[in-house]
C-alpha cells in the first residue's frame, strides 16, 4: 500500500476533510502546519504541540542547511531523531528563504548561488542538492526545488521562471532516492491567470503525491490571490492534497479551505505571538493595549488551549509589557491552537455539509457587516454560496 | 491549627526533612524555589514547574511594584489569582532589588528613596510600605524589609543596619494585618560572627514563623558563607524552617542542607539555562561547546525531566547556538528539576539516615579529588564527617 496515499473523507462543495497517511502516522486535512524555523516551533515544547493537535511541523531547509548542517542531521537520526516531534515533518525546498533571507548572488539554469546571511560564506543550491539535504533531514514532505519570484514580477521574467522551476520538478524527481519520503510539486505563474494555468497542468503532468500552490501571499491582492487558489484546485487531481504555501490568517484558511485547500503553513501564528497579538474569532488582540491590564477574561472565550484555561488578559498584558518571554510563548500557543481549532470545525462542518453557514458564522464574527468581496466570491466559487 | 505550622519529620545529624504548611497546600523540606522576578519563572509555564516538582515560587516585590503595581494585583485576585500558579507563592520585602537594581537616593530610619529603574520615577520603600505591596500581592510567605549591605562593609555599617534592620522587623510586624500570610524575619550582619549572633538572637525573640538568612552570597568567600550558615542553624529555633536567601548553586545547597537549612532560591538555574548552560551531576556543561554538536546523550543520564526524557545534547546546542528561545526553556526546566531532584534525593537519604553518605557522593562527582575545605568542614560541623 502507498504510504503517503490521500483518501479524500467527506466533502461540501469543493471543500473536502481527508486522510494524508505518512510513515510517522496519518494525519487529518485541512490542516495548518506550525512552522520550525530553525528545527524549533520558537519557544514551545513538542509536547506541547501535540496537546493543542498539531499534526505535522515544517522546518526550513535554508536555515538547516546553513546551520547544523544536513550530514549533522542526518547522523544524529534525521528530524525524527534530532528534534524531538515524533509525528511527521515537512521541509520546503530552500528556494523561498534563499531569495528573501540569503543574498543571493546568481540564478541560472544550474540552481541558486547565494551568501548565508549567519557568516557570509557561498553556497550553491540546485535541485539536486536541494533534494540531497531533504533526503538528509529525512522528513516525511519533502518540495521540489523551486523559484518564487517577487509580486509583482514581469510576465516575461514569470513566464521563464515558472519554466525553469518545471524542468527543475524534473531533475528534483531524478534526484530523489528515498521511498519513505513523498515530494510534492509547486505551482508557480504568480498572478497571471494563462501561466497559473500553465504551470498547474505541466506539473500534474508528473503525477505527483501532492501539490503545492506557491508565489502567492507575497503583496498581491487579494482578490487576486483567490483568483489563483480557485483557479488552481479546479485543475489540480481531486485525489491528491493540495498545499497553499505561506498561509495562516484565519479568513484566508476559510476562504482557502473552502475551494479545496488541504495544507497551510505559516509564521504567522508564532511570530504575531511573540509580538504580543492573540488571534480571537474577531480577529486579533493586541495585548499591548491598555484596555488590558485590568481585563480577567481569557483571550478567547471557550477556547481549550493552557493559556486561555490558566490566564487571564490581565496577565498576558503584563508579560508582554515587562517582555517577559513567557507572554510570547502563551500567545504562540493560543495562536496555534486558534488555527487548529479553526480546521477542527471546518472539518466537521464539511462532514456535516454545512460548510457555507460555517464560512458564514465566521465571517459575521471576523468581519461584521463588511464582508469583503474576495471572501464571499472565494465562498460562492467553492459551492457554499 | 496554626495554618503555618512547621513539622520537623526527620533528622540526620543536623540536616532535616520538614513539612510546611501553608493556606496553598503544604510543601517538603528542604526545597528550592524558582525564582519568578516579574511574575513569571522565565519561559516556564507553570504546568512544567508543578511537573518538575516545583513546590513554592517566588516572585520579587521590587518588580511587580513597579509593574504592574500591587493594587493591579490585589484587584485581579492577588498572586494566585492572576498569574497561574495555584501552590504557594514567597514575595521578598523589595529591599534587596532597591539596592541592586534601583538608583537608590537614600537610606535612612524611615526607609528607603529610590528611581525606578524602568521610568526613573521616585519611589519610597518602608517597612510598612513593602508589608502593604506584599499583602496587596497575597503570597502565602512574605519577608520582613530589611537592608541587605554588600560585601564588603566596615563593621560599623554593618552594625548600625542591622540593628535598623531589627526596628524595621518591628515595624514589618506592627504593619502586618493579613492572618494568612506568614512573615519572615531576616538576619544580617555580614560575615562578623558576632554581629551575625547578635542579629540572629534579636531576631528570634520575635517568635516568628520562619528565619531567613540574609545577606550571604554576595561576593564572601565561601568559608565566610558557610561559617555563618553553621552559626546560624545553631541559633535558629529547631521547629522553625530556616530560608538561606540567594543561594541555589548545587554544592551550596548540600552543604547547607547538611547544616540543617530547608529553603533555598536563586535566579542560578533559570538564569544559566538562558545563557547555554546546563547543571549536572559534575558541574556545568556549556553547549556552547563544539564537543556537544553530536553528542547524541540526553544532558543528565538518569534525569526524568522532559528534556533529558526528549532531546539530545546535539539538539539542544543547535537551539543555543542559533539562539532559538527552547534551547534556554529547555535548559532552564532542567537546570530547575535538576536542583529539585537534588533536594528530593537529600530527603531521602535524611529520612534514610545516610546524609553523609549522599554528600561524599555527590562530592566525589562534583569535585572529583579535590573537595574543597568549606565543604568539608560544613558536613563535619552538620555531624556528617
Amino acid at each position: 500500500m502507498d504510504p503517503f496515499r490521500f483518501q479524500v473523507e467527506a466533502r461540501a462543495g469543493r471543500a473536502r476533510v481527508g486522510r494524508l497517511f505518512t510513515p510517522h502516522g496519518a494525519v487529518e486535512t485541512p490542516l495548518f502546519m506550525p512552522v520550525g524555523t530553525a528545527g524549533s516551533v520558537k519557544g514551545l515544547m513538542p509536547k506541547d504541540l501535540e496537546a493543542i493537535g498539531s499534526q505535522v511541523l515544517l522546518t526550513n531547509t535554508y536555515h538547516l542547511l546553513l546551520r547544523p548542517g544536513p550530514e549533522r542531521v542526518r547522523a544524529l537520526g534525521g528530524l525524527h531523531g534530532f528534534a524531538g516531534w515524533k509525528g511527521p515533518w515537512l521541509t520546503d525546498s530552500g528556494g523561498f528563504q534563499v531569495m528573501s533571507l540569503g543574498h543571493m548572488r546568481r540564478i541560472d539554469e544550474e540552481g541558486v548561488v547565494f551568501q548565508s546571511h549567519l557568516d557570509g560564506r557561498l553556497i550553491k543550491l540546485t535541485p539536486e542538492r536541494s533534494i540531497a539535504v531533504q533526503e538528509a533531514l529525512g522528513a516525511d514532505l519533502i518540495m521540489a526545488f523551486d523559484e518564487c519570484p517577487p509580486y509583482p514580477s514581469p510576465r516575461e521574467y514569470l513566464e521563464a521562471s515558472l519554466e525553469r522551476t518545471l524542468r527543475w520538478l524534473e531533475r528534483s524527481l531524478k534526484a530523489k532516492t528515498r521511498p519513505d519520503q513523498a515530494l510534492f510539486g509547486i505551482a508557480q505563474g504568480g498572478t497571471d491567470p494563462e501561466l497559473r494555468r500553465r504551470s498547474t497542468l505541466e506539473t500534474i503532468r508528473f503525477d505527483l503525491p501532492g501539490y503545492a500552490i506557491g508565489g502567492l501571499a507575497v503583496g498581491e491582492p487579494k482578490e487576486a490571490m483567490f483568483a489563483m487558489v480557485e483557479l488552481s484546485t479546479r485543475l489540480l487531481p481531486e485525489d491528491r492534497p493540495r498545499y497553499l504555501m505561506g498561509v495562516g490568517h484565519p479568513e484566508d484558511l476559510v476562504a482557502a479551505m473552502g475551494l479545496g485547500v488541504d495544507l497551510f503553513d505559516c509564521v504567522y501564528p508564532t511570530r504575531t505571538g511573540r509580538f504580543g497579538s492573540a488571534l480571537v474569532p474577531e480577529g486579533r488582540l493586541n495585548l499591548k493595549n491598555a484596555r488590558f491590564l485590568e481585563d480577567r477574561r481569557p483571550l478567547e472565550e471557550g477556547c481549550d488551549c493552557y493559556t486561555c484555561q490558566t490566564f487571564g488578559r490581565a496577565y498576558l498584558a503584563h508579560l508582554v509589557r515587562a517582555g517577559e518571554m513567557l507572554g510570547g510563548i502563551l500567545l504562540s500557543l493560543h495562536n496555534l491552537r486558534h488555527l487548529h481549532r479553526l480546521t477542527e470545525a471546518a472539518r466537521q462542518a464539511i462532514r456535516e455539509g454545512r460548510y457555507g453557514d460555517f464560512a458564514r458564522e465566521f465571517a459575521r464574527r471576523r468581519f461584521g457587516r463588511e464582508v469583503p468581496p474576495w471572501f464571499r466570491e472565494a465562498l460562492a466559487a467553492g459551492g457554499h454560496g
